[in-house]
């Protein structure tokens, strides 16, 4: 039975469906061409696109833009406007008749339609003869904090909500979006399971101390900072730990997310919240294959990315002058340049933590601190070893010292050990000069006597009264994570790669305050 | 000048790189090639691709493949051991000689290396008659939670760690990954850029008191909870604010990241963590295009992954008894391939509130709650709703009442109203049936006066002393927010999609406790 009032409503929901048209009545033609491709004469619609459209003939009519003003020059007869969208560091030039020039203001939302046609100037091969505008979104010019001349990168962090909008900042939102989609097409041709590991967790320990906790907002009388999840929770400082577990349903896996540190440091290499890259391969057998991914990983990432429109921006920006709102805070071109070429090289050099001891310390002179077998390697010595060994690509430094490192990473068996014989572990920090680590890796302890052990070592893992350690010692919120090596627990390994650190390596921005969009660090953490 | 100690690290780096190698020793074939597409012989790798490989002949020798044991039959001469890798639903059956069976336990990691030969059995084409048996690691099977029985949901939730590795939980998990790529991929062709907007939000006021606020684990004695980012912070509630900022910058944007409430309910509906999907189109002049961008992703989801294999199995499971080990608190294969086929569809119907009251109203003897024009509307009315208009297909509902919804939705202009002349907004909620509201957009309101004027009726912003509203009103941590509508903000809207409904809608798993790996809600935050 067809239950009343559906007659009715039914005629009224095909209004409703005919009237959600587009203004241009092309409610039944796909999004996409209805959007990004082409407008209704077929000409495309974003700057980037028509600045790259060169059409037969002479003119081409009805040519529909949206944009914002990125400078305005009033002459008797017209109006010359920069327009940008965001989808190009250049800005397309429309002629605009004196008519229709007002509200015309720097930074004004606007939709322009007109005719594409041969342009006489300088620089580009079309302009945008204006017969009609409309101001969607007017402009206060005199206050707009985005001008067109050069601004600190300081003075533009302060507004995190417009930088975005600079020509430069709307270029690294672009290039995020692209790394991100060409991982997803490498990992997934490659079957890894792409996973969203949690950012609540139990445990602090892989922290150091420095681990936001949280708690509901509105607590009632009678609840604590813990009652909402009866037990401290805190912020994931790393995925790894998950990752294992699901890396044991479903074999490799992948997955890109918020990390947080409460670090109370001011470096342009740390932030609070950061995107952390993690990969985990189950049935690994040893640290050569996890290293090959990750040189694999980066390689195709700048290979497919090189000659995209945008890479090309980075690397050779400015030729635009309202592009280069913050440059002064780059690296060169040259030297950016540079870095992708290393990355598209194959063979990496690796060679292991006492090999880059023993070529530190022969040049020790040129060191303020000593480098020292057991010590963590300082920035000068990372910078150094990515140097002189990398020659442009990056460096693989292996086998550091067990006591420096985590708790999980696999003891290098003794015949694989060094001339030293030092006990170290199966791991690996990936060098590239000016950011230092860029990514670290290791197998995993996967025998459960021995990763006891070694929360026995760390003080992770409380010891039965007789001071020994069974299988089934409680390790505390690490419980679960000891359970999966009970029952099949393969050889696996993996790494973690500082996403915001790649941007800004391949970027040239020098901190990662500028790669990403709303930084938050110790005191700052705006809109 | 080369430094010195260089040489001979030069030397060691190769010897290191040609160790590095996989056991196989084919560390010059790409990666992808070693480990994935085949073995040696040129035989597929993981379990799935293996039972879909039927090569010529009657056997292909030195195949090998790694895995977890599902279940052991030992006969005289041999051990049957069902062989599972998370790629697939379906076991590999593998038989080994009485001589290599020791410690096949239920659980264990093993790598088999053998041929792969016609098999007489029925269900599979081919089985695995083994040479070689590696025990990677060894399982306790009598202490294994894991078992090949009907184990209760419930049960299964004690123990996320564990739960992926049932055959169904992993397919969930290869779900997931496989619509990301596809998201992935649909907003990519259509120029949409894929950003990463902040976890960590100074405003709460989204989120109707149910959010959580952070601070560092380790405070100083002279620090409270809000010094280290010197004001209250909490996590997200939701990142459409950000995402207007960012679609200022490069036009359409989106995002798919954790999101956080900390609500005290134990419904099946809702975690405390939970992704949202979240989209913003700039320069879109009515809610028609909103609603046509998420009808078309997901449309194109479903299109695009009907045919996959892991589609098929959540669609018809339990052909394989090994699989069916949560199988009883899912949706019917019927009704789940009923739930597709409706996404594809063309034309989902659109009615707005009023109408949707309207067909309540005389229908109301169906209803506990009777439907009020003006108040929400209740499960059962969204089920009834989603039911006899959708009949099959999603439904929009639009317009609600403005008084129910955000602050930030663009009022409906007065000839756009229905006949009730009501004051509603320009939203909607995308309904399903059982799911309720899967999704819900609107229009944003774009300008200044106008959007001051609805944070005030909200108590967002603070008038001034003479109870006007000026545009410089201080909005508090929304500042920056009224900021954006100062220079140039377009028409512009979007839509927020709970990512784990959908993937619970697509799988028939009925509560989202289950379709996310390590579920967080009220008093429950295990591992």
């Amino acid at each position: 039975m067809r239950p009343a009032g559906l007659a009715s409503a039914a005629r009224r929901c095909q209004s409703i469906a005919a009237s959600s048209s587009s203004p241009h009545g092309l409610s039944r033609v796909p999004l996409a061409l209805r959007r990004y491709i082409a407008s209704d004469s077929g000409a495309p619609r974003s700057v980037a696109k028509l600045l790259e459209w060169k059409p037969e003939g002479s003119a081409a009519r009805d040519i529909v833009v949206n944009g914002y003003i990125r400078s305005v020059r009033s002459m008797k007869a017209r109006t010359f406007v920069a327009l940008g969208d965001g989808s190009s560091l250049a800005a397309l030039q429309a002629l605009i008749p004196a008519d229709q020039a007002e509200g015309l203001a720097i930074g004004a939302a606007i939709r322009l339609r007109g005719s594409w046609v041969p342009s006489p100037g300088a620089g580009q091969s079309h302009e945008l003869h204006v017969d009609n505008v409309q101001v969607l979104g007017p402009s206060d010019a005199k206050t707009f904090p985005i001008q067109k001349k050069y601004q600190t990168p300081e003075y533009l962090r302060t507004m995190p909500h417009l930088r975005p909008r600079t020509p430069f900042n709307s270029a690294i939102l672009r290039f995020r979006s692209e790394v991100v989609a060409t991982l997803t097409q490498f990992f997934a041709s490659r079957y890894f399971v792409q996973t969203h590991p949690p950012v609540i967790t139990s445990s602090d320990c892989e922290g150091g101390g420095e681990v936001f906790s949280i708690a509901p907002a509105n607590k009632t009388e009678d609840e604590t900072d813990e009652s909402f999840f009866r037990a401290p929770k805190y912020l994931t400082v790393s995925s790894q730990l998950h990752l294992e577990a699901l890396a044991q349903s479903v074999g490799d896996v992948w997955t890109l997310g918020p990390t947080f540190r409460a670090e109370r440091s001011d470096t342009s290499r740390h932030l609070s919240e950061f995107y952390m890259l993690e990969a985990e391969m189950s049935f690994v057998d040893d640290l050569g294959g996890v290293m090959d991914l990750l040189e694999d990983m980066l390689r195709h990432t700048a290979t497919e990315l090189y000659q995209s429109r945008v890479a090309r921006e980075l690397r050779a920006p400015g030729r635009d002058k309202s592009a280069d709102d913050s440059a002064s805070d780059r690296a060169s071109p040259d030297e950016v340049d540079k870095r992708w070429q290393g990355l598209m090289q194959p063979s990496w050099p690796r060679l292991t933590y006492t090999e880059a001891l023993d070529i530190l310390k022969t040049n020790q002179h040129l060191f303020r601190h000593a480098p020292v077998w057991g010590d963590g390697l300082q920035s000068e010595h990372e910078k150094y070893i990515a140097r002189v060994v990398g020659n442009g690509k990056p460096v693989f430094v292996t086998h550091y010292p067990r006591d420096i490192k985590a708790f999980y990473m696999r003891p290098t068996q003794e015949h694989e050990r060094d001339a030293t014989s030092q006990e170290t572990v199966d791991c690996f920090d990936l060098l590239v000069p000016e950011f230092c680590e860029i990514a670290g890796g290791s197998m995993r302890e996967h025998r459960l006597p021995q990763l006891l052990d070694a929360m026995k070592r760390h003080g992770i893992v409380i010891p039965s009264s007789d001071g020994s350690i069974q299988p089934t010692s409680p390790a505390g919120p690490l419980d679960w994570y000891a359970d999966l090596r009970r029952w099949g627990c393969p050889p696996h390994g993996g790494f973690g790669l500082g996403f915001d650190r790649l941007l800004g390596y391949l970027s040239g921005v020098q901190t990662i305050r500028d790669t990403v969009t709303f930084p938050r660090w110790y005191g700052r953490c705006d809109c």
